[in-house]
């Protein structure tokens, strides 16, 4: 039943129920608009695209929705699409049952691990840190003190050609006409007060927008009130930290492997990180006694690759009910899941001690520099004071955003993202097999990254390789928490989601060459 | 000879240097040239827009341009305009003199006091807070819990039909289709990698832009090198107080007037803010001691409206310099003075020692969050880090308003802007004159606002009829610091700017009727 839902779930997030596809296909839809997981007036993909989406018929598709029109949960008209009627038949909006079952059903079936993706060079405190030499590196300006020596004796350390760096989407690919279309859309809708100061939650057009898209793709009980809008997630890592030090907190719990950026940032917030046991069904919540919250990548562990399992999904959200402990879920990836449907957000869970942390910055680009936060109510004012009670995101990306998730147009490029990712996974595995048995991708099909498990011993000269190839890649060790005791062997991280399209074939090309054959 | 320069030095900075008109301005413009504070490469004003901001003869600034040419300091070439000439003659980019005599030498002839203009209520805390009922006041939503009452016994304060309140240029007039257009010439030449995580000072190109247009606008001595972009000025002046802190200080030293919501992020930085007396030449730093800061608004004192005196301007860096204190300039509305040339930048005297803050929430808007620090060299490093080291705004906004500086429509935008503001600041006292003799304006013919000093007695009256007349409108008692030990006076403070054009009438005109006779 697995295979043919394929990447089905990651926009509308629904859950088949056995029986034949379309009648699969139908009990789903029906339930998720039922539930008001779809609210209505969401327009549904063309039948067309989401067969395509499927794999299955396109005739099944249009006949689902069919069944549904005929039975009044969706409305069909020429021009305007399928939709969600308008006539609730179910609880919808922000009534208690919203999502929450959708997030726990989700991860039923799975059973590997955790998952966040930001690059560990992204964010770096010294200004001038060329960290990403494949993107941004370039070579040192000479020093003109220093006489030129025409020729030197030895080759220079090559600069890097292709970039493997996990953390960015490739942004050769950001939707630049149609986030200008949204945008010139935006600037003619906007109402002048818009170029004012601002809510400091952030502007209500976007805040509405995500909360009825948080809630179909991932299963979010969201609400545009218990949002907050931030300069990306690291903006709401920060802030979250001065609030769980002004509550006294000086432990947050994190995962054995992440980045060390975020812990860094909880860091001077005046929190000190320890890391939680790890193993084959992810991030061991057993250890979590009286820290004051615990930073997880539930749907795709970072950069582990696995998912959290259910049963510790639920002990995660046991601990934060018994000791009123903090959940903060870095939801980084969870548009991109090429296997089934993804996992639902752990706040569905309990969205009274989930924080859900999302960011454009996978999805679109982190030059966008938008993330948010879905807050349990009673840490709305304090993350507001911490926010200094001003707007910090500027009104014209975030009316741009809204736009293009209200106009479909986020919906069109995460799919194309979808297949572009997932055609170079594909590759990147089947590529593995025949000039690299020995090295395994690990993890979920999902993302933008792969951990590589190599033979052992053979990571620090795979880097080395790399290096002198040109390639900018990371091993799997600076990844891993200092204080962590866990049993890594060697591997790389591997951004496949990295390059620009013209140099994803020669960046493929330069890690087989760098791998033990 | 201050007269045919009006507006002029807005734009370009220059000072008229004695002799025939012509001869005046063909100096003004060398010297300008010579000591670097216009670029090799800028762009001058056509003679006829010129010429029309100086009220002199269109030839008069064409012959000017042509000497210029002939001596080889300006470039003239069909269909480009006249630029600066490449050849470097004088000390150019980041030498010693840049820019100094001109903040010094402006400062000549001054006489009033000091002058900053952010708006009390647009930095709330409390987010359901309206403080600005003109613009984003909505009458509080009926309590479901409380039965209807068909009919109220006594009509309920009146919706402020019309918004005074200083802080804010004209929203309505914000040039959408100039913004649009640069957007579209940022997102088409932006390379790929700009969609990145971003330089955590901002992006490049903005910061060569500001650089280039700060020291010839106000004479700042800047360089991209020195500059950070920040999330509007609340934001910087929040890096600031972090910075601040962690140097040991517990105290910054503020003006008598001034803004709580600037006083409230010092505080909630852990630092004490203790006020400066102030007189007719404005703020007096004779009190600095040991504080390890000033915060000033040198060019415009907000809300009182004058020009820092240039003895105290060169106190107040000789304080610095003893002490090792930092001054910050909050140089929030520079390019708004309508009957001279704009005192330079106090960063222009020392730029070792004064921060200079600006931002584009007045000659644009607010709801960019773009504003900028230009930082002493030993400041930097501790600014980043305060700033997460990362990146806080979005790189289109900022390749958009390089590109805005860059194309001249930044320039175009301001000198519509002066006019706009400076025809109603001329309406306003004429209008006084006629309806409200008792009533004075005071402070320079600048900025966004001015402070009209009320008969004594009569400013709570004033406020009241505002009120009831739907004007929102506020007192002078407001922006004087709680520690402040001052002769104030009855006055209000209006902010003239704020209104779109189509309210500005009625908005005057119920300010006419509100005042004392």
């Amino acid at each position: 039943m697995a295979k043919p839902w394929a990447t089905f779930g990651v926009d509308l997030h629904l859950e088949p129920t056995g029986g034949g596809i379309r009648r699969g296909l139908t009990d789903a839809l029906r339930e998720a608009v039922r539930s008001g997981r779809l609210a209505p007036g969401t327009r549904l993909p063309s039948s067309r695209s989401l067969a395509a989406d499927l794999g299955i018929a396109r005739n099944t598709v249009a006949d689902a929705y069919a069944d549904l029109v005929a039975e009044g949960w969706l409305t069909a008209r020429q021009g305007s699409g399928t939709r969600v009627a308008e006539r609730v038949v179910g609880p919808v909006a922000d009534g208690g049952g919203v999502g929450a079952g959708a997030g726990a059903g989700v991860g039923a079936g799975t059973g590997v691990g955790v998952g966040a993706s930001r690059p560990r060079g992204a964010v770096d405190s010294s200004p001038g840190a060329v960290s990403r030499p494949g993107v941004s590196g370039r070579p040192p300006a000479p020093d003109p003190a220093r006489p030129r020596t025409p020729r030197l004796p030895h080759p220079p350390a090559p600069r890097p050609a292709y970039n493997l760096i996990p953390g960015t989407p490739d942004l050769a690919s950001f939707p630049r006409t149609a986030w200008l279309k949204a945008a010139r859309r935006a600037l003619a809708d906007a109402p002048y007060q818009a170029f004012d100061y601002g809510d400091p939650r952030g502007r209500i057009e976007l805040r509405t927008a995500l909360a009825g898209y948080l809630a179909r793709a991932r299963g979010v009980r969201a609400d545009p009130d218990r949002i907050v809008i931030c300069a990306g997630f690291s903006h709401s890592l920060r802030l979250l930290g001065a609030v769980l030090w002004a509550r006294g907190a000086r432990t947050v719990a994190v995962e054995s492997y992440g980045l060390d950026v975020h812990w860094n940032l909880l860091a001077a917030a005046g929190l000190r990180t320890t890391p939680l046991p790890f193993d084959e069904r992810g991030t061991d919540p057993g250890r979590l006694t009286d820290q004051g919250a615990v930073l997880l990548t539930p749907a795709h562990q970072f950069p582990m690759g696995g998912t959290l399992h259910r049963d510790r999904r639920a002990a995660v959200v046991d601990w934060a009910r018994r000791t009123g402990g903090l959940v903060i879920e870095d939801d980084y990836d969870g548009e991109f899941r090429y296997d089934r449907q993804p996992v639902g957000a752990l706040q569905g869970l309990d969205p009274d001690h989930v924080v859900h942390a999302g960011t454009a910055s996978k999805s679109l680009a982190p030059g966008l520099r938008l993330g948010w936060l879905v807050l349990p109510p009673d840490l709305m004012a304090e993350v507001l004071k911490a926010k200094g009670g001003i707007d910090a995101c500027g009104t014209l990306d975030q009316l741009t955003l809204a736009e293009f998730l209200t106009s479909g147009a986020y919906d069109r490029h995460v799919r194309a993202a979808r297949l572009r990712y997932r055609r170079r996974r594909d590759a990147l595995v089947a590529e593995l097999a025949r000039r690299a048995p020995k090295v395994h991708a690990t993890g979920i099909a999902a993302g933008l990254h792969v951990v590589l498990r190599l033979p052992p011993g053979t990571e620090h000269q795979a880097l080395r390789a790399a290096a002198w190839h040109g390639l900018a890649v990371h091993g799997l060790h600076r990844y891993q928490h200092p204080e962590a005791v866990v049993e890594r062997g060697d591997a790389l991280v591997v951004g496949y989601g990295t390059p620009p399209d013209h140099a994803w074939s020669g960046a493929l090309e330069a890690l087989c060459a760098v791998l033990p054959e």
